[in-house]
């Protein structure tokens, strides 16, 4: 079993039964695929007797989105679990323990976490989720300060970089995020109902500048070992736990980036909660809670940041330099608030969109939702260098909101 | 003599005879170690008769630097060997070329130049050479720009990237240039008259502030293939040629980088010149000479760097992104600058000096040009941000000379 090819579940089983200390001998294990075949196979092995249970994940040597299908390095299965142990040892809790990586079949085997949901699902059926600005926070400040050259062995971090070299899941994002939306693509996909906002996206000049200097930032940028796809679908939650799942996309890239997508997606929920929860009251109550969410991410996290930074700092002259933490904090803040800009247009009039907006049924209000989103972004993407505190990111939401809630 | 151990002299012949259309058959060749002995062996090897030669250079596991001594990777050989064929790929005719590469061994063989001088002796002699602003121009632009994700595929160049992965030489650059001169550190080396000079880079916080931002971007900018070690020591020049050699500390990092290493090592000469040549008049000219070729080498670089790209750019959104441009090049010329300025200062307080300021034999006029480079180098540094032309190093110099001279 030790060339690749995608397992069988009977396979699966085997494996799975193999790993030390999970199982009890002989137990009788029952396997279920539950990935949605785009990317990877996810077998869900359990045992039903002691109710234990592990997942079996193994990537698929082609990505399917939308219907079309191209080819994909199965090295990214060893990054996504190389990126897993590393923020496991960082942010220990913050995600599912590692069990075994195999490289020749691509897999890795860890924790199953079917006792959370994803926190996509939970947003949009208005839960709250008390401790995840702390736990998302936690996550952020160790994983990134501890990968970049403030918080690890310079030379060290240079060998790490070159393990985490990822061209292909790259290259997505530089299409998808960073290309598209802005031109006339085949990757595209909108309604038709907002060609007028698709059309501006185009012919914007001020926003394809800010957006150049972003991607350029993406492309050139080794600030730390990103997760590289932290939307709300790679999150699992339950109100005491949060689990980051799926880093496949990892690379040393711009901070900002995985801090702008959690917030970004945020956002997206807020833009579509204008119009989709039972009754105003509680819809008013859930969209502030979004936002005091959000407030108390970048808050958590530059305080978690500038303590590590403070106590941990292995960069002599960062430490000596008077002015220089607050100079690279309000860079951090200004990244994280255009990279959220950038995740929420291309949800929006790109390859792949979210459920908090595409599955509104009402198409009037779901138009009205696409172009709150869209104008949150764009303001996210055109004042990321003016921002001076992340009220700048709570108040383009709210401006967005009552410009065009109607 | 496929394992590793320093080659002897006649070993170094065999090696030569070897290769292919260099020598005629027979050839009595003769043998002579050039290197300083520090970081390389280097065997000049000759066939008098037909008066042909090429040099094998030969990494040895060790730097020795002003009597001290530590390990030091052979794989520096590797990556000297593969930039010196990028390099000549993308600027033909501007690095020697190489007959070939042997890992083993950790050597190269190349053509000799010993019909070149290296341009720091040639400045000292205040030659000109009128060709060499057009050539390093070209130099850089074309390595500079065909490297980088506006030139080159931008999934080849990650992978490019991973393999100009230099740690051990990136160190040396990270502590000598961007941390000690700024800190008390057994690796500064300065006359006793400065102290005041040493003393005030210690405790200048605008300036700690400044190194902060530009040793940031040397560790996390991988921008394009750097040379990363480009002062006048590594280029062989004659009036109607120019050769960049020894590209051991290449990596991915700041284009300005570069560039800086360039204009600083020229302003090295300027303050050097103040005191060293001849006659008044020839030196006020000689003085000029040295201002014009820094503007014209930026000018140069300016015009040939936006050509490739108005021409040759494979980035999408760079390409069609308004202003884009013309803020790229600022930035980079704004990087050129400060890194100039780091450059500078490490040659007068740092480990390393340069032969054009410790040759001045009198040691109150070998102190004023030390006083001098110090003045525009931490001019450059702390103005960097809010340069909009290269006149500004030029009117630094300028500045420092005339506050200065006395």
């Amino acid at each position: 079993m030790s060339e690749y090819h995608p397992l069988t579940e009977s396979e699966a089983i085997e494996l799975a039964r193999r790993i030390e200390g999970v199982f009890p001998q002989g137990a009788e294990l029952t396997c279920r695929e539950i990935g949605d075949g785009n990317l990877n196979l996810v077998f869900h092995i359990r045992d039903e007797q002691s109710g234990r249970s592990l997942i079996v994940k193994q990537a698929l040597p082609y990505a399917k989105v939308v219907g079309e299908s191209w080819p994909l390095t199965l090295d990214r299965s060893r990054i996504e679990s190389e990126a897993l142990i590393q923020e496991g040892r960082l942010a220990p809790g913050l995600v599912p323990k590692v069990y075994k990586y195999d490289p020749d079949l691509a897999l890795t085997v860890m924790e199953d976490l079917s006792d959370h949901i994803i926190m996509r699902s939970g947003l949009m059926q208005c839960r709250r989720y008390p401790l995840f600005a702390d736990h998302i926070s936690t996550f952020l400040a160790n994983t990134l300060f501890f990968t970049s050259d403030l918080g690890m062995n310079q030379q060290e971090k240079k060998v790490q970089a070159g393990r985490f070299i990822n061209p292909e899941l790259c290259k997505i994002t530089e299409d998808l995020i960073f290309d598209d939306p802005y031109t006339v693509s085949s990757n595209n996909n909108y309604d038709a109902a907002i060609e007028d906002e698709a059309e501006a996206l185009r012919t914007d000049e001020k926003l394809h500048f800010e957006v150049a200097l972003l991607r350029e930032k993406f492309l050139t940028q080794g600030q730390a070992l990103l997760h590289g796809d932290l939307h709300t679908g790679s999150i699992f939650v339950r109100e005491d736990s949060t689990k980051v799942i799926d880093p496949e996309f990892a690379y040393y890239g711009p901070m900002g980036f995985d801090i702008g997508a959690v917030i970004g997606n945020l956002l997206l929920n807020y833009a579509g909660q204008l119009h989709w929860s039972a009754d105003e009251a509680s819809r008013t109550s859930y969209r502030e809670y979004l936002l005091e969410t959000v407030k108390s991410i970048w808050t958590q996290f530059d305080r978690k940041f500038r303590a590590h930074w403070n106590e941990k700092n292995v960069d002599r002259l960062a430490a000596r330099a008077a002015g220089y933490q607050d100079d690279y904090m309000r860079r951090l803040l200004q990244d994280s608030i255009g990279y959220a800009g950038c995740k929420m247009v291309r949800r929006i009039v790109g390859l792949a969109h979210v459920a908090d907006i595409d599955r509104i049924p009402d198409a009037a209000v779901r138009e009205k939702a696409q172009r709150i989103a869209l104008r949150i972004g764009k303001a996210l993407i055109k004042g990321n260098r003016g921002a001076e505190s992340i009220d700048f990111a709570i108040d383009a939401a709210r401006e967005a909101a009552a410009a065009l809630k109607g």
